[in-house]
């Protein structure tokens, strides 16, 4: 059957252009991109995604600070960094999040769910949380101060932010990367220079 | 009783700061302010929401682009507004978002429920889809594009994004505003130049 179809979707597709506003040299992408640049491409100016849940990151390699891109339209830098803290517009390489689940209606009971356990301090130690749920602000749900210190992921994907309303830096978590134990934040991503987490959200696709 | 508490906090209390990192002069409110100019204080650089959410202004009279305070803290500019597409660093007016509905955890099935009906087109007209949940990607559950025509407030607050992910320009919908009917994009702020709308969420407080 699969070969009546000359072009697969596949699960995850994601379109990007050395201009903003979708405009200059395209490229579309099924799979993970190392280093745009290995493309002729010097850096990714806006993007569409298609399909699936994507991860970009500020240098090649995945390195740097890290976007959550789910579907939909990109015209440029700001609309998916949400942050200029840096002033570096830059994206050089992307990958899938395999391990985002399916988005399901609430009265589905069987869908995978995400969970992931919160401890306030590193290395796991401390006053814990288990989650399963979105979280625009922590602290109005009763997390006691702007900080987590360790996380374990038990399944699907998470998005962390530095303040509320998923603002500010981005740190993905996934159950399938570390084990899904991130014991400091130094283990967060290279971009991280404090343990301050204000907001946190499933990363569903 | 009350008389026994000699600081009542009430269901809302905001602290913001002249200078960034809640450094500066420092006021306490527990209701809205129409023109942070009125108290002597010129601009917000940093805040913390203590109790309530609350909607901030970039300019007095609650007029210009619009930002949804949860509880937290927000230590300058980028750490509430998520956007850098206007170099106008302002908040100047803000107040409570008095239909917000109470945090509930899953379990509990007597709180009340945001509801809200997206239209295809303005006017409440075309396809239109009831929800009560968040959407980080509306095409990723099924809308068909990156656009909403107008939309109707039934019970709650709800903040919608111009991008996927909770980014770009914040539109604040309340069904206690406009008899909770926003029926083209010029009703929903001053700062709306387009109908696109790509992720939005309920405000929990």
């Amino acid at each position: 059957m699969a070969l009546n179809n000359p072009t697969p979707l596949g699960p995850w597709k994601i379109t990007v252009y050395d201009q903003e506003n979708f405009q200059g040299k395209r490229l579309e992408f099924t799979s993970a991109c190392q280093n745009i640049m290995e493309c002729s491409v010097d850096n990714i100016r806006s993007l569409k995604v298609e399909c699936g849940a994507w991860a970009g990151y500020e240098h090649s390699s995945f390195c740097g600070q890290q976007f959550v891109l789910e579907r939909g339209e990109y015209p440029h830098w700001e609309s998916w960094s949400g942050s200029n803290a840096y002033h570096i517009e830059r994206m050089m390489s992307f990958r899938p999040i395999c391990s985002a689940v399916s988005f399901s209606p609430k009265s589905t009971q069987n869908h995978k769910e995400s969970k992931m356990v919160l401890f306030e301090r590193e290395n796991f130690i401390g006053r814990q949380w288990e989650i399963n749920d979105d979280y625009p602000s922590l602290q109005a749900m009763g997390w006691s101060n702007n900080e987590i210190g360790s996380m374990q992921v038990q399944s699907g994907a998470w998005v962390c932010y530095q303040f509320p309303g998923y603002r500010g830096y981005q740190y993905i978590m996934e159950c399938d990367r570390h084990g899904g134990e991130y014991k400091h934040y130094r283990e967060w991503g290279s971009h991280a220079q404090s343990f301050q987490v204000q907001s946190l959200r499933r990363i569903q696709q």
